[in-house]
C-alpha cells in the first residue's frame, strides 16, 4: 500500500489521522509561514544562481512561492495535519499550484536546516520588536522620573522605611534594569543572526549550493560553520527564554510595588480606569488586574524557559523531534513579552501619583535615624557607637511616640555635647534626599545627572 | 461616561481593546464553558430550593441556562473579548436571552469562588479519564509481559551490560511505575473534589445559601470548610502538575529505549509504520518520531509545574488576577497527557520484538561475570575475594577474545580447585535468568508471579 | 597494575584524586551513615537465618556492625574519597575491624539496592518530623483564631479592600492549607515505605535471600515487586520533594503578607524581637528576616524539585549514576524545612496582633459596598442592577470624601424608596462580618465552627 | 537588656540560637572572605583619601585589615554564627584585634552594597577560570578532530544512521557549542564587573565618598548608576546561571553519546580505567560513571537558575532578606563546572577512538540512501521523485537484506536508464563524506577549514 506522506517512499503502513494529530506541528508553526516562504524564495534563488536548477524551473518556483506568499497575506492558505508542519504544507500547496516541479525546490536541502532558518528568522525578527518596546518603556520612566525629582518619599528594605529617596531616583532604578534587558536581547541577536541553511540534513551536501548567497538574501549576518551544529543548536531560542525571563522578573517587581502602592495602606499611586477593573460583586473595587497579571505571566515564562532547558538536555546530535518542542514555548514568550510590555507602558504613562501621600508618609518614621547616626559619626564618634545610640534613641521614641526631630536641644545635648542647633536641618526629609549626592545616590543632583545620561542614550538610540 | 462592563458602576474610562485582549480569560477559558453552565445551573437551583429567588426568576433562569448549554453544544455560541471571561460571557448571553431576571443569578456568589468551582470540575472530570489511558497501557504490558517471560535480553545498568535479564521483568517494571501514576492520580482527587461553591467573593455571603447542595448537585464529595482558603487554592492543580510530571518522566524513560533499541545498533525492537515518520531528504530514515516527542513534551510539562508553582509564590489571600495564570498550562498538561498516553499505548501494542537479537546480546558480553563471583561465594569464598579474582578473568578475557564459557576446566581449577564442570550450566544466560527468583527478581517463575499479581489488580480496577 | 577499589578487579589505571572527589558521593551520603548500618544489619541478619552464611560468620559481621554504629555514634568515624561513598567506607572500616570475613557481607546484594534502601529509610524517617511540626503549627493557628474570632479586618481581594472579615476567619485559611500538607506527606510515605533491599544490582540474585524478613527488620511496610523498579524508582523522593514545594509556597503566601503587614503602612502585626533583626547603618530598622528567609526559600526548593525531575528525564533502566543527584537536593529540601517551619512557628506564636489598628482600616474603605448591594438584592433589585447602583453611589463617595454609612436616609430614597433605616446597621463591618455564616464563612458562628472541628481533628491525631 | 548585636540599639529581646541559625549566612558566605577583605580594604582606603577618615585611624584600620586578611590566608580565623554573615565576623574580628576604631570602617557604607560588591567580585574572579576550562576543551577538541579528519562514522538524526559523517566533523560541532558558551560568559562579565559599593543602604550617602576609587581599586570597569538598582541588581548572577545551564545542556549532550558509544551495542569508543568505575557486584563491569555524573548535574544547575529566579520574582525594591539566598546555588553552579569541566576534558583527551568499529558501521546501513536520491536528482529527476524511488529501493532491500551497493547494474537500469556506473562510487561512505564540501559540511576540506579556523581563533585568544 503506498501512502501520500512525501517522505512515504519506504513505508507500508499509514499512521491513524490521531496520531498524526500528536505529531503534526502545523497547528503552531503555521506563525512562520512567512518565514518559510522567505527561506525557500531564498534557496531556489540561490539554486538558479549556481545553476543547480536550471533558470525555467527556477524561475517557475519563485513565481510560484511568491504567489503562495500573496496567498498567505491574502488569508487564502488552508493547512492540513496530514501535511503534518509548514514545510510539508506549503511545499505541498506549490505542488498543487505548479506541478511537480515543485519538487526539485527541496534539492541540497532538508526540513532539518529549513525549520532552523525559519525559527531563526523568526526570533531574529522579535527581537528588536521587544527591544523597541523595552526602550518606550525607558523613555516613559525618564519623562516620569523628570517630573518627580523632588518627590520624597520613604526608601524601603525589608519593606520597612530605610531612608527618604527621591521618587525620580525609584523610577531611575528601573531604567537601569531595563537597560541591561536591551544588552541581553541585543546580545541574543549574535547567536539568532547565523544561517543554518544549507546544512541540510545534518551533513551539508554535495550539491555546490552557496550558503553565503543565501544567508546575505535572508539578511543574515553569519553562517553556521559547522551542519551538525546548525540543524541542533537551539541556543539562541534558550537565550532568549532567560533573557525573557529576567525581563519578567524586574516587570513583576515593579508590579508588585504597583499592587502595594495602590492599595488603601500605601495610597501612593492612582491607576488610570484604563488599566484596572472591577469586581462582580463587590462595587467598590477598583483592581491592579494588568500588573497582577504580568507579575503572575513570569512564571509562565520561567516555565518555558525550564521546559526547553529539560527537553534539550541529554540530546544526542543531531536533529531529534525533541526539538519540535523548542517553538510552542518561544511563540508564547513573545506573545506575553509584546503585550506585556505595552501595556506596562500604558499603565506607568497615566500613572497619578500623589505626592502629599509619600511625602507624608516620611514624616512619622525614623527614616532620618541614619541621618542622626551619620551626624554624629561626623563629629568623630565612631560610626558603630553613633549606630547603637541612635538605636536607643529610636527605642524610646517609639515607646512616647517621640519622632527623632521633635527632641528637644536639652534632650540632644545629654546624649551628646556636640550635637548642636543644625541637627533639626539634617533630620529634614528632604535634606536628607538631597545631600545625598554620591555618585548614583539619590540627592537630586544625582538623579538629575542619571536623567540626563539617560536622555543621551536614548537619543543615541533614535540617531543610530 | 457609563460603560457596558457589569462591574463598571464606578468607572469613568475604559480599557482600550488591546488591554482587554491581554487580561482576557476567554479565549482559553471557554474549554470550561460546560462546567461554568453546570455550576450556574446548581446555583440557581439552590437559590430556588432556599428560596432566595422565587420560583417564577428561578425556573426562568433555570431554562434559560440549559438553552445556551444546548447552543453550546451546538456550537452556535460566540464568546467575546469585552466579557472577559467565559463566566460574564455566559452570563451576557443569557441576559440577551431572557432580559434582566438573568442578573439575579449572581445571587450570593462571586467569580471568584464560580471560577474556582469551574476549575475544580475541569480537573475532576479529567482524572479518572487519564488513569483510564493508564490503565490501558498497563494492561498492554501485562498481555506483552505474558509473551515474554522467557525472552532473554541484557539487563543495563550505565548502560551497560550487567546481567541477563527477562524482557518480560523489564516490561513489568514500568507497570509498577505506572502503578504508582495511578495511586498518585487518586490521591489528587482527594483535593480536586472539594466544592469552593458559596464562598463568594472570599467571605462567604449573608444569604442563606445552602453549599451541601450546590456540592452534592455537582457531585462533589466534600466543601471547603473556609472561603478564603476555597477562592485562593490551587493545590489540586499542582499536585495534578506534579504527578503529570512524573508520569511522563516515566514515559521519557520508556522512550528513551524505544528511541535506542530500535537503532541499527541495538536492533531490538521495530516499531509499526504507524508510529514512525520518515525524512525529507533520506529515503531510508525511518524514525521513532512519536517515541521522541514524548520524551520531549516531558519538558513541557515539567514547565508548567514551575510556572504555576513560580506563579503562586508569595501571593497574599485571597483571589489576585496572577492566579488567571494557573489554567493554560493545566489545559495544555491534559492535552499533552491524553494523546501522549494513548500514543504510547498504540506504539507499544505494536511492537515487533526482535527475542533473537535480544538473546544474541547476551552471549558475549561476560554479562554472567556475577554468575561465576557468586559460584564461588557459594564455594566460601569471600563475596569481595571472588569479584576480584573473576574482575581478573574478564580482564584476561576482554584481552583474548575470550568469554567466561570459553574458559577450559582446567584454567578454571588453575584459579580455584572449587570450579567444578556444573560452572558451565551456571554461566547460560537462560540459567542465569531462570535461576533468579528471589522475590522481585528476573526469574521466570517470580516474573509470572508478577504477571498473576498485576491481573488481578487489574481485574480489580475493572469489577470496582 | 592492581588497585585497591574494593570493585578493580578488571581495571588496570586508577583515576586521579580529583577525579576520585568528583565521582565520590561521601561527602554529603555520610548524612545516611546510620541508616546504611542499619540495613546491612538486617542483611546479615537474613543471610544468617537463611543459611547463606553461616553463624560464625554472620555473628562476627553483626557484632561488627553494632561496633562501627557505636563509634559512628561517638563520632569516631573517618570516612575517605577513596573509599567513594558511604557504602564502601562502611565496609572498609568493617573490614579493618574484623577482616576478611566483612567481604561476605555483601553477598547477595548490590550498592544499587543498597543505596536505595538507605535512602528510602532516610525520606521514611524524616517524613513524621515533618508532619509533626505542620501540626504545630496548625495547633498554634487556631489558637491564635481562637484569640481573634472576633478581630475584625479588611480582607483583601488583589490587594484591595474587598470585605471586612475576621482575622481568626484568616487564619483558619492556613490551617486548611496545612492540613493539606499534612495529608500529601502522609500519602508520601506509601511510596517512601518499601523495601529494595534484595533487588541486587538490578535483577534479584540465586541467593534464596528472604526480602520479606529484611523489609521487617528495618520497619518497611511493603516490598518492591520488581527489582528493576526497586533501583531506578525515586517517585518518593519526588514526591517529597513536590510537597515540600508546595508546603514552602503556603508559608511564602502567609511570610509576604506578614512582610507587608508589619510595615508602617499596614501596621496590623508586629513581630517579636527575637524573630526580627536590624540594619548596620540605619538605626531604627527592624526587619522581618525571617519571614523574608522562608519565602525566599521556597525558590531553593522549587530548584531541588526542578532539578531532580530534569535529572531523572530520559534515564533508561536500571541505576545510572545521574541517580547520585538525587540526594544533596532532598537532604537541602530537609535540612531547609525543618528549622523554617520551627521558625516559622515561633513567629507566630509570639505576633502582636494590633487589633484597632485592623478595625480601624475597616471603616472608611467601602468594603461594605457588598452588603449595600446584597441588601438591595434582598429588596428584589436584580443583583446586577444593584450593583451598578452601589458603584454609582461609590464613585460620588470617592469624589466627596464621603462613606457609604454618612449618606442621609434621604439620599438613599432618591436611590431607591425600598431602603429603609436597617441599612445603617447593614453598613457597619462587624455586622457584615457577623451576618456572614454560610458554610465556611467569616460570620463568628461560622469561623468557631471550624475551630471546633480543627480541634477535634487535631485531638484525633495526638490519640492515635 | 542590651544585646551585642552589632545592630542591636533597638531591640530589647534577642533570637534563641537556632533561629540565629537560620538567619545567619557565614556557613557558606565565607567563601567571600577574601572578596569581603578586599572590599574593605578598597573602602577606607577611599575614606583615608577623601578625609572622611584622617590618616591615623585610617592606617589603623588598613594594618588590621591587612593582618586578618593574612590570618585568614593561614587559616586561622574563627567565624560564629552570633555574627551572621561573613562583613559582621570580619568587622568583629578586626575589633577584637585594633579595638573600637574598626567602628569607623562601615563609615558612608551598609551590609547591603558591601554583600553586593563581595558577588560581584566572586562572580567576576570566577569567570575567566570557567572560560579558561572551556578553552582547554575546544583545544582538546581540536586536536582529537584533526586525528579524526577522516574517521568515517555514522552521522545519526533521531538516533537513526542518516547520513555518513567525519567524526572529526562531529568533534567540531561541539567546538562551535562551548564557542558559544565562551561568548556568553565573557558578555556575563559586562554585568558582574560594575561596581556597588558606595550605594550604602540604597541611597547613597551624604559622606563626600568616591566610588570611582574604590572601583578602580577593586579592578571594577564601571560602577552603578543608580544606588537602588545596585543593592538589588541580581542580573549578573541568572545570566551566571543561565549561561552555567546551558554549557551543562552542551555537556549532557555529549556525555549522552559517550555513554552509548561506549556501550556493547555501539562500541565505537572506549574511556581511559581512568575516568570509569566498577561495579561492588558485577565484575565485568566498567562504567561510564563520569559521563553520566557531569549529564546528571544538569538538572543541579537548571534547579539553581530557577530557583534564584523564584525567589527574585516580585521582590519590591530595594535589599530584601530573600536576596541572601542569591548565593548558595551559585557557589554550587561554580563548584559543579570547575571539575566537571576539568573530568569532561580528562574524559575527551584520553578516549579511545574505535575507528575500524564506526566505520563498519557505514556499510550495511542504508545510509548512502541519500546520495543515490541527489544523483537521480541531479540526472534530472525532480528530487520528490528520486526520493520515492529510493524508499522503495530500501523497502525492497530490507526485505532481502540487499544493501544499495549491492544491486545490480541491470536492476538499476530498471529503475532508471540514467543510472549509470558512477553509482557505485557514489554509494561508498568515505566518497559520500569527502563531496560533502558545501560550507560548513563534513566534507574532509570543510572539516580541515574548521579546525583551520579554530585554530587561528584559539591562537587569538593565547595572544590576548
Amino acid at each position: 500500500m503506498s501512502t501520500k506522506k512525501l517522505w512515504g517512499g519506504r513505508f507500508q503502513a499509514q499512521a491513524e489521522t490521531w496520531v498524526d494529530e500528536f505529531g503534526a506541528s502545523i497547528s503552531f508553526d503555521q506563525l512562520m509561514a512567512d518565514e518559510d516562504i522567505e527561506g525557500s524564495l531564498a534557496h531556489v534563488k540561490m539554486l538558479k544562481k549556481t545553476k543547480i536548477l536550471n533558470e525555467s524551473d527556477s524561475n517557475q518556483i519563485i513565481a510560484g512561492l511568491e504567489n503562495v506568499r500573496k496567498e498567505l497575506h491574502e488569508g487564502k492558505l488552508e493547512f492540513t495535519v496530514e501535511n503534518e508542519d509548514i514545510h510539508m504544507n506549503i511545499e505541498s500547496i506549490l505542488t498543487d499550484e505548479i506541478g511537480p516541479v515543485a519538487g526539485k525546490l527541496h534539492t541540497g536541502r532538508s526540513r532539518n536546516d529549513q525549520v532552523a532558518t525559519d525559527f531563526h528568522l523568526y526570533v531574529k525578527n522579535r527581537l528588536p520588536k521587544i527591544v523597541e518596546e523595552i526602550q518606550t518603556i525607558q523613555k516613559t520612566l525618564v519623562e516620569l522620573a523628570e517630573n518627580n525629582v523632588e518627590t520624597i518619599m520613604p526608601g524601603y528594605t525589608h519593606l520597612q522605611h530605610a531612608q527618604p529617596i527621591s521618587y525620580g531616583h525609584y523610577l531611575m532604578a528601573y531604567y537601569s534594569m531595563f537597560k541591561r534587558d536591551v544588552e541581553r536581547f541585543q546580545f541574543n541577536m549574535k547567536h539568532a543572526d547565523i544561517s543554518p541553511l544549507g546544512a541540510a540534513a545534518l551533513a551539508g551536501t554535495t550539491f555546490p549550493i552557496d550558503r553565503e548567497f543565501t544567508a546575505k538574501e535572508l539578511g543574515f549576518a553569519d553562517v553556521y560553520s559547522n551542519s551538525l551544529d546548525a540543524v541542533s543548536d537551539r541556543d539562541f531560542a534558550l537565550e532568549f527564554l532567560s533573557n525573557a525571563s529576567i525581563l519578567m522578573m524586574h516587570l513583576s517587581r515593579f508590579c508588585e510595588e504597583i499592587s502595594m502602592w495602590v492599595s488603601y495602606e500605601f495610597n501612593y499611586l492612582e491607576l488610570s480606569d484604563k488599566y484596572t477593573t472591577g469586581s462582580s460583586i463587590m462595587p467598590q473595587k477598583k483592581n491592579p488586574d494588568m500588573a497582577e497579571l504580568i507579575r503572575g505571566k513570569s512564571g509562565r515564562v520561567y516555565g518555558h524557559l525550564l521546559g526547553l532547558l529539560s527537553t534539550m538536555k541529554s540530546l544526542p546530535l543531531a536533529y531529534n523531534k525533541d526539538l519540535q518542542e523548542d517553538k510552542e514555548g518561544t511563540f508564547d514568550t513573545v506573545k506575553t513579552l509584546l503585550p506585556a510590555l505595552r501595556v506596562f507602558n500604558g499603565m506607568i504613562s497615566t500613572l497619578n501619583v500623589k505626592k502629599d501621600n509619600m511625602r507624608h508618609a516620611t514624616e512619622n518614621d525614623f527614616s532620618n535615624a541614619t541621618e542622626l547616626a551619620d551626624y554624629l559619626a561626623t563629629k568623630g564618634i565612631p560610626f558603630r557607637e553613633a549606630h547603637g545610640i541612635v538605636g536607643q534613641l529610636v527605642l524610646k521614641g517609639l515607646e512616647n511616640h517621640q519622632n527623632l526631630q521633635d527632641i528637644t536641644m536639652d534632650e540632644f545635648k545629654k546624649i551628646s555635647p556636640l550635637i548642636e542647633d543644625d541637627v533639626y536641618e539634617v533630620l529634614k526629609p528632604e535634606i536628607a534626599v538631597e545631600r545625598r549626592n554620591s555618585l548614583g545616590g539619590t540627592g537630586f543632583a544625582s538623579v538629575r545627572k542619571q536623567i540626563k545620561d539617560a536622555k543621551a542614550e536614548l537619543n543615541a538610540v533614535v540617531s543610530e
